[in-house]
């Protein structure tokens, strides 16, 4: 550490909120050099290298071949797949000295499916799996949280090339085990959770979440199960159908002024009906225009929940992709006038021919209070499958805390994770922008079905410090820990020298050392700087030296134990070793 | 190699010109991506990490530490040295969705200067090594030669900082030792060249060119010693002062319409005046303009060669830097009256207080025959150092083959080399910029000196292969081949189970083996094939499996030996450990 490019600091950076971003800061294993780009140094580096090499062997050990990619990558491969204009203003664009437009890559579909077209052509070169460990770029609209969310970042991306659906899955399935694998290797404590395929078109696709509460991503779990879920990928429950007969007649009612849900209970509940009403015994209906992608014109849509929860918008946007969707202007009301707002009920709806959709808890014979499609009117007693037909469901409605789990197996509560891996089934979606095909045994072309898979390697140094510190500093699983021992020695010149012997003696035996052979810093420094560095096992030279004895000390569990300095360094390969 | 992601070509790609671009292409190591900008197939990313390798453990050694800086760099340290404008079109720049201003890294100089200015700042702290192998981007106007010259390209780039110029020396003796232990090992032949500064500032300066005819790098050598240097750095060898006594006076002649080198001499060989002369007699006068940066004024100089001598505005410009050079144009001709085009001698020149800088050739006593500053007239044995005095020497005049080596050991020559490597003490210029100090034991700052140092990695990968192929493929060294041995079965199943066995065998011993185990491929596709990729060692388990011997093949001699199946494991491993 004499020699060591390493200042540790005492204080939080200004700008640091989470953990990991505060640590690794303070420990010296990164710099920030602009929003969201950071610099790796020493420690950080060996940190960052041992996280990949996992990585690396177990990609290795399902076939997949490494290769490398350009960063720098021509906007015309983009535009044929549409991403150079979706990815908006996260894309980094330049221009080359002829004026030839470029991106920085955020991911590469597109290269590596060309690449795999200029080199393959017959059935008899699938399946294969390419990866790279490179840096991508994306320029957040929020860079946070350090190596959290950064805008320059590290990520090994895979992609998956078969000849049909099965060997798709296979692949997919592949992928999904070494991700465990990485992960358990790697120590985090993570699920699962079946995610909606986002802006990259496609059908399967699973997420990697770190637990952690300083997490982007928002997930529910289930209290009986390992059931977890992204918020958009929950499927709610539908109760059984009832039986229509016998149910009161609907009947309409004059409501004035009751625009809202709470105004029309408070309403209902006051007008001596001789019931009780609650906001889940209404039905509201939210307008929306929806359009497919290439489309010019937009359709019309009801969506119809229980009263007592809100439309969220990204399940609906997830149950609608890849078609957009938007709320209804006010010209879109003005230019379909049997719509009164406020007072929307499935009547209209129907009548003009407007596509609607529904909760699933909306199921036939359930009764609701629901516009009457005139002003400060409202219908009771509106039954599904008697009074209306929906055209379908659809999930739109909130996720809440206490929901049923789609499995059965108790309720939901809501979670936050860091998103660490990636597994998606893409389909055909970039096969079919470039026409990739193996010619078959009959001679015939056959169309490639592509996975992609990505782990954010950067990320995951700061999510396992995320899971792994405490109030005095980092603890490092040992596969990835910038050292294995952390020698320190105290004091005057016989105990470094001593330490420093003993480094060389670990480092003989293959162990990974670090020697604070620093001269003239003080012991308690010393040791703040040990602890917060978190390296797995300490060897503190001190005071002890004049009877023989060096102390032991356990990063994680804060153990400390004294050894005789002749058994020291096998003691030391001992616990390494494990 | 059934499973590798891999396919040879029989033809040269239409755009490469060099082996190395052919070969490298033809034996699937790299794909084009964009001009300039290349993908590294799975053999092409093992040589490139290989190569890479060697690389880090040489800087290790000199107590170099790794680090890893981001590519996306902000305007503004890069403003701050004035290279944001000095790069010119070379450099990429973009902006970010802010609108920000953001360059992509050609070399790191400025930021590490930040980097040690932000952690380091007492003397006790130097001196320090940092480096790190990492991709770089140059908008290069010729991207060429496949990976020779690219735009995105991998680069070791080290920085050293010191507190004075003796640790400078230090810094800088370590890296070129290390520099030669690095090429050594890769196995190339190259020179180390005296260079100049370009672009980058400072002072003392040497390249490593691997001698390739395909280098764009021009450099002279000496048939007598291993002297090499850029043609900027050649350094004339002054002949000895003569005696003036006795020399003929200075006669001025009319010499109507000479007003060039060769109809100058003409004239005077057909005057009848007794002798023979050459354009080696004459002294031209060649009038340029300078200017040192940060000045508006341009000064007006005249160079003095001897006529048989064009001025090498490389040379030239060199020998000004860091100021700025030019012609005369017509219109300073214009202005300056007393500068006769075609007649110009060093009688106006001083007269007109113009400073005149000549080649070292021009020493006292030497007799020359120049403009007499009149329109169709020339001075005869103008002697210097009796009718003229030269301001000082200047390295200006071309360098020619057959010139003396300027060590006295023989005669120039010209070759080229592919620039594979450079140091550079950089000295303040950078420290200046951003105030890097270190606080002394007397409690007051010294300002750091520093150095430069770069490897171009992916560049070295193009010069071992221009240095080290055949007309039937590729030669690596065994220290960045993509294998130490390529075992290939030929013909039917047998033959091949015994390939994959072999090399599972060589694998426990710690080899690194290429099994080709391609069914339905001819034993001639396998043949060209492993010459293409060229493995040093091969082993061919073909017909003789039936008498149980297999063939081993040494792919740089050439040489083919029968050894037993039985031995074949033994025999590689020795050849394989030397």
């Amino acid at each position: 550490m004499s020699n060591l490019f390493l200042r540790t600091l005492r204080e939080d950076p200004a700008d640091a909120e989470v953990p990991s971003h505060k640590l690794l800061v303070r420990g010296g294993f990164v710099r920030r050099t602009a929003p969201g780009v950071y610099t790796w140094l020493p420690l950080g580096k060996i940190v960052l290298e041992n996280v990949a090499a996992v990585v690396r062997e177990e990609m290795n050990r399902i076939g997949a071949q490494e290769v490398l990619l350009p960063a720098l990558l021509p906007r015309e491969y983009y535009e044929a797949t549409g991403r150079w204009t979706e990815y908006g203003d996260t894309l980094f664009r330049l221009k080359d000295r002829r004026g030839a437009d470029y991106l920085l890559g955020p991911t590469h579909e597109e290269l590596f499916t060309l690449l795999v077209k200029g080199e393959y052509s017959s059935y008899k070169d699938f399946p294969v799996i390419l990866y790279q460990i490179q840096e991508k770029f994306r320029d957040e609209a929020r860079p946070r949280a350090g190596i959290l969310r950064g805008r320059e970042f590290h990520m090994k991306d895979s992609y998956s090339f078969d000849l049909d659906d099965e060997g798709l899955r296979r692949s997919y399935e592949a992928h999904r085990e070494a991700y465990i694998r990485i992960f358990d290797r790697l120590g985090l404590e993570y699920v699962i959770v079946k995610a909606t395929s986002g802006a990259m078109g496609g059908s399967a696709s699973e997420e990697f979440l770190a637990i952690a509460p300083s997490g982007e991503d928002t997930f529910v779990r289930s209290t009986g199960s390992d059931y977890a879920a992204n918020v958009e990928a929950v499927v709610t429950p539908a109760p059984p159908a009832r039986p229509i007969e016998g149910l009161p007649e609907a009947r309409v009612h004059h409501t004035p002024g009751t625009p809202t849900i709470e105004s029309l209970v408070d309403f209902l509940n006051g007008a001596g009906l001789g019931r009780t009403f609650t906001a889940a015994d209404t039905l509201k209906n939210v307008m929306v225009k929806t359009r497919a992608p290439g489309e010019k014109d937009w359709e019309i849509v009801g969506i119809g929940v229980p009263g007592d929860r809100e439309v969220d918008m990204k399940r609906l946007e997830a149950s609608l992709a890849p078609a957009e969707v938007a709320l209804l202007e006010e010209e879109d009301f003005a230019a379909h006038p049997f719509l009164v707002k406020g007072y929307i009920g499935p009547g209209a709806l129907q009548a003009n021919k407007i596509r609607y959709l529904v909760d699933p808890r909306v199921v036939e014979g359930t009764a609701w209070v629901t516009g009457a499609d005139q002003a400060d009117h409202h219908v009771v007693d509106l039954v599904c499958g008697r009074d209306f037909t929906p055209d379908g469901t659809i999930e739109a409605a909130e996720v809440r805390d206490g929901d049923p789990a789609p499995d059965g197996s108790g309720t939901l509560y809501t979670a936050r994770g860091i998103e660490i891996g990636h597994v998606f089934q893409l389909g055909r979606k970039y096969t079919d922008a470039f026409s990739l095909d193996a010619l078959g045994p009959d001679g015939k072309p056959r169309r490639i079905t592509m996975g992609s898979y990505g782990i954010g390697v950067s990320r995951v140094v700061a999510a396992v410090v995320e899971q792994s510190h405490d109030e005095r500093g980092i603890i490092w699983p040992r596969q990835i820990a910038p050292a294995d021992v952390h020698v320190v020695g105290t004091g005057k010149g016989e105990q470094i020298e001593v330490a420093l012997r003993i480094g060389r003696e670990l480092e003989e035996r293959g162990v990974r050392v670090l020697v604070d052979d620093r001269k003239g810093v003080s012991p308690g420094v010393k040791f703040t700087d040990a602890e917060l560095l978190g390296i797995p096992t300490g060897v503190i030279v001190g005071r002890g030296l004049a009877d023989g004895v060096v102390e032991l000390r356990d990063r994680a569990t804060g153990e400390r134990s004294e050894v005789s300095l002749d058994s020291v360094v096998d003691t030391v390969v001992a616990i390494v070793n494990g």
